[in-house]
């Protein structure tokens, strides 16, 4: 443990310490079944009860109402942007708001399935702010609305879900809470459908988690393979085709590990004490620089920049050596990125902090 | 490891001891990186060279040819039944050729993007042999011949693949090989494209293996989703969207083993003996029978029947008690069902051939 470092990758991501010693532990034998979960049957008692148990943890923390299924799937938040609209368009309209790298991905890919529109844009190398819900284009006919609750290259984070009823609008709202799933509550008569890839703010990559609302299901297009074609997920209670069982129990510790520091409630006091933290540094300093609009600043993805990008290469040299690793933005953008996800300790915060002030110094 | 218990599941299923124990040790410092592997990005260093490695080491065991590209992807064998048509009929004709329960769902599959017709079949509830190739009805213009070469429900196994050519075919040949891969050398020059689920002969659901012949890349339907289009996944190397790291990694280890064993060659002199012993001693007793031709008899999955069902879970107890577990055979064709895969040691089969003899002396 002595060398461990802070890991600010924005994905795959720093998992809680308990939770990997519990799965290294239990790695030759789970509760005495004599198998890793590795080597279970899915259809096996001993697997069932650890799938349904982490369904039922995650529904608790979220609140997951009756009347939504959650399903286990694969293919990450890249494969749902094609599931969902096999699944919900109908072949008909879809409304996306783009505020960022990866509803902009969402949209792209919908377009094969469906007649999209922008409901509204920030600009290509600019998603600095969130426009005004008040002012989207929300087609009538539209089969759902898309949006990216947190953008995680681009550190743009909704602060509340919008309400689409209240705009007038009748449509589900489909949400990509791929990196801030768990760290904050949802407000689900707001929400038809949430998906999120388990990688950023859950763990291991390869598990996608789907949380619809019943009443969306069963009208998957021709084309939707039956794997995806969420009827068959939901009625086979994610069991249609081999789940990927580790990654479900893993995310199973991690569920578990949350409920013992006290909930989604806790992970948001932490992730606004951890995003404080470095958010006012940032804006006190005449050194580092975030540009995105205060008013939706994500909580979990912090990209900063220095006064000189050729100041970079020292800079994470100099964070690898006090053991903060995973520092640099995604290329599309450029400079710094801190990732502050549940499993990231404020200490780490702490220290990120202090060499950021002592770099500044040095360089400034 | 006293109580580990003989794993003769179908899927997921055993894994080398060896692999668990590395796996364990690693979990919490990959090669003092200070990162389990879980929690790498997969785009940093480290997780890109446990990737190539993995690919690496696959090719080599399997002496797969530079024309053909080794994909990591996720969704399974199931997942391929969709995206294999989707990315190489072209939306025109493929023959499909039934031997069993899973060559038969993925006919069904392709019908939603193809024009199917089987080449050859079998029948429903009785998958017992394998239709002579050279009576195959196959179709001048098909995209693709599809078969599995190891039925894992029925038993089922091809001996050798068919060569297309000598035919008088020119299409390519699909196999879905999830349950026998690595447990016998592949005649590339017979193959199109080889795809297996890692979940049974390698390790860990999540993880799915395509390789396929270059020139058959970059003809995807439209309606493919992106992060399913051979083409996308082969030019990033894998990692167009993120991939299931901690599968890849097990895989890897998994492929390690094997070549410390002494490679494919040696995984499948096992596989002879272990199945040789199970075989010779159903058919030599009165009491057990494995109904499968013997010609194409499966060396990795081996049904077979108790005289009256009614002894079933009398069978299942007693061989629980023994540390033999897993046994009950496929709902759809009922009696027992051993497993062999790779990571079972001979002394497994050894066990369980014991336990059968005592079994049937007291209820003979």
């Amino acid at each position: 443990m002595a060398n461990r470092p802070y890991n600010f990758s924005a994905g795959p991501a720093v998992l809680p310490e308990e939770v990997l010693r519990q799965a290294a532990d239990e790695m030759f034998d789970w509760h005495g079944s004599g198998m890793s979960v590795m080597e279970m049957s899915h259809r096996g008692r001993e697997f069932i009860s650890i799938c349904e148990q982490a369904e039922a943890d995650l529904r608790e923390l979220l609140a997951v109402p009756e009347s939504f299924k959650i399903l286990f799937m694969q293919g990450g938040g890249l494969g749902q942007n094609a599931i969902v609209p096999m699944n919900l368009s109908r072949g008909g309209a879809v409304d996306v708001v783009v505020t960022g790298s990866w509803s902009q991905k969402s949209a792209d890919e919908a377009r094969r399935y469906a007649n999209v529109a922008l409901a509204a844009a920030t600009p290509t190398g600019a998603h600095l702010s969130i426009p005004d819900p008040a002012m989207w284009a929300l087609r009538p006919e539209a089969s759902y609305v898309h949006i990216c609750s947190n953008e995680t290259i681009d550190g743009v984070e909704f602060q509340e879900l919008p309400d689409l009823a209240a705009l007038g609008s009748s449509a589900p709202l489909v949400v990509d809470a791929s990196s801030n799933i768990l760290s904050r509550s949802v407000d689900w008569s707001r929400v038809g459908l949430l998906f999120a890839g388990a990688q950023k703010n859950i763990g291991p990559a390869g598990l996608t988690i789907v949380i619809v609302r019943e009443d969306l299901i069963g009208h998957a297009l021709p084309v939707t393979p039956t794997t995806f074609d969420y009827r068959r997920v939901a009625d086979n209670g994610s069991m249609f085709n081999t789940p990927p069982t580790y990654g479900i129990y893993v995310a199973g510790l991690v569920f578990q590990w949350i409920k013992r520091q006290g909930g989604v409630a806790e992970m948001e006091r932490r992730a606004l004490e951890k995003s404080n933290l470095l958010y006012q540094f940032i804006d006190t300093s005449d050194f580092y620089v975030n540009r995105v609009d205060p008013a939706v600043r994500s909580r979990m993805n912090i990209p900063f920049f220095l006064p000189d990008p050729d100041l970079d290469n020292a800079f994470l040299a100099g964070a690898k050596a006090k053991g903060l690793v995973q520092l640099r933005g995604h290329k599309s953008v450029g400079g710094m990125r801190a990732s502050l996800y549940n499993a990231m300790p404020t200490k780490g915060v702490r220290a990120l902090v202090a060499y950021m002030r002592e770099f500044a110094v040095a360089h400034g």
